[in-house]
């Protein structure tokens, strides 16, 4: 290892693919003629198997949750802050899994790996994915490393979504769930700002009906405009101002043209462009739908309670005081739900101005939280 | 007049044009040369001049205020619920006058309007115009009007602005300013969501440079994409849950595809694609630019206080409980600015669920504040 990796990280790590070869329906009534999904792991599982945590990424998130796949990478997994040695998720007791989900474009199968039916990229072909069908290729994963019964499943935003599914879909399997930064179902608001993000990738005239793989430089432009639009929506107005405000770009005068003046166009712009190179437009395609879709009252006439009823884990729901993508209201409706069922739950709504985004960010009140939250399971298994 | 226009309207208007044939200065240093600003009168002017209203509208509005073009219009003025015959801004009362600004596409002087140099459409040759460019071509209306000083002018969102910067360069012209909706200047995440909207349109490969009025179709699906960004942003999280839920299109089964599956999408893309028939993508850029640069005490050193007390008028604000765009603390901050100042000011906050929106929509507490206030305005000049 060299000197650049700090001594509180999980070090170099690897990717693992778990491929399965069996045919695999999803919700929509199509299936898959099989699957790859890949996934890390940091620390031991114990002897007894009790000791192992799940964590489930949100849209743009991927398996490399912590660590450095090489010793010179300029960052780390996405949740270095809260997982690793003396850290929150404390790796010298955990065993922690992350594992990316169907559709993504990180590994795991989605709509840019190859269809075997005809050797192209599946494209638009690929059949829609949902958040129960995420389940379902975890509890493959579980069975694979031999995890009976997860300590907890944890995850923010759209993986919050996934840790609720989890306990209600399998309630045997964790004895906790984590739900931070999380909503029972999105918005009519929520929709809209996805249906915005797919229109400009769908109208984009790079994107050739999803076959841009074969052709082209693909939809930057839309996926670029998408990526902006999520950008705003995932800071606060009071973290923006503080962090930009209405400065021009180094200070220059206003151009009365139409370049960049103000540093947040500078921002936005270079968020756009950076996001391009690094996803895939079908990918995001199908994983905004996965949100949209996501409701699981639904299936129970729209009755929250007696959905989460059928879980048995213990709950942390953790919300942010200035996430307005989701609000507090909208884990408070989660908690809400918990308690009527008569399930335990603990609820923290943290104070910080950095919007949606907090549930990545190293708060101290929020970190806190999840560390004494983690130590009470270490103690229950006797960790 | 036909059976159709209600009698509590300012029934057929007709728009007028001043039009000045001499070269005009613009704050961005560049000129015109020579403009037309159209407008619309509602009402009669009294002897003393004393009973002039002067209405500024917002991004997309227009002259036509109130009253119908055609007997068979289906619709009325933008502003028809608030102006006419015993409404809020009573026509049997005053006389009220509403003009186009510059940079629009209806009418008045735009990057659609033949630049005289080349015979061709400006485009974006146009020069930059800002609220105060603005503002001293409505003075130069109010002299052709022949009205010294205005009893009120009134307007909301980009409109309120402009009122606030009519009361800071003109204090002599008005007696009574009347914000709503409005704010200071944009916070960083106003000039986020403007500044995607414009990427939208100029990232069009239909957009041209600007110069698509001689070729092809024009930015059409860039600015259906502004326009439904913009409607996001427009109403509230609430309202928009209360329009559309998660209702899906005709109560159909979620599609598990990329066409409409729930009834907000369906609106917002109705919404962009009605838009697109009625307004000018260039005008969009401009009026956007023009919003981010509105920032009066940005000549005063940031000093809000300093800055508006050069004003005289008497202040209406008002401000909508549910607005995000343009929230109750941003129409807060000018009050408190005001008030510092040694200024007379009234300030309303509206408890509605419509969002920003709400100043342009009926509601009974909205107008019972707005119908006193003209009241007073009416009695004081002895009307």
């Amino acid at each position: 290892m060299t000197e650049k990796i700090p001594p509180d990280s999980v070090g170099l790590v690897e990717p693992q693919d778990m491929i399965v070869a069996a045919e695999f329906p999803l919700a929509c009534g199509q299936s898959l003629p099989g699957y790859t999904l890949r996934y890390e792991c940091y620390g031991q599982l114990n002897a007894r198997r009790s000791n192992a945590i799940l964590i489930c990424h949100a849209l743009s998130g991927d398996h490399h949750a912590a660590g450095y796949h090489r010793p010179d990478d300029r960052k780390p997994g996405w949740w270095d802050n809260m997982i690793g040695p003396g850290k929150p998720i404390d790796t010298r007791r955990f065993f922690v899994v992350c594992s990316n989900f169907l559709g993504s474009c990180k590994g795991s199968t989605g709509p840019a790996s190859i269809n075997p039916a005809t050797g192209e990229p599946w494209g638009l072909d690929f059949p829609m994915v949902t958040v129960p069908d995420w389940v379902r290729t975890q509890v493959a994963l579980s069975d694979h490393l031999g995890i009976e019964q997860w300590a907890a499943i944890i995850g923010g935003s759209l993986g919050g979504m996934q840790v609720l599914q989890w306990a209600i879909d399998y309630p045997e399997r964790l004895r906790h769930a984590v739900v931070i930064a999380a909503a029972p179902k999105l918005s009519a608001q929520n929709i809209g700002f996805n249906e915005v993000c797919r229109q400009a990738i769908l109208g984009d005239p790079n994107f050739h009906g999803g076959r841009y793989y074969q052709q082209g430089p693909g939809p930057r432009q839309g996926l670029a405009l998408a990526r902006m639009i999520g950008h705003i929506t995932y800071l606060s107005d009071d973290a923006m101002g503080q962090k930009f405000g209405r400065e021009t770009r180094g200070g220059k005068a206003l151009s009365y043209g139409f370049d960049v003046d103000f540093e947040v166009e500078s921002y936005l712009r270079y968020q756009g462009q950076r996001f391009v190179d690094q996803f895939d437009a079908n990918s995001y395609l199908y994983i905004t739908k996965a949100l949209d879709y996501f409701d699981p009252a639904a299936s129970h006439g729209g009755d929250l309670v007696a959905t989460v009823a059928r879980a048995k884990a213990q709950f942390l729901v953790i919300s942010f005081s200035s996430d307005w993508r989701f609000a507090p209201e909208r884990s408070r409706e989660i908690v809400q739900a918990l308690f009527r069922a008569g399930l335990e739950v603990s609820y923290a709504e943290i104070q910080s101005r950095h919007g949606h985004d907090s549930f990545l960010l190293p708060i101290p009140q929020y970190h806190r939280v999840m560390g004494a939250y983690l130590e009470r399971i270490a103690k229950e298994q006797g960790l």
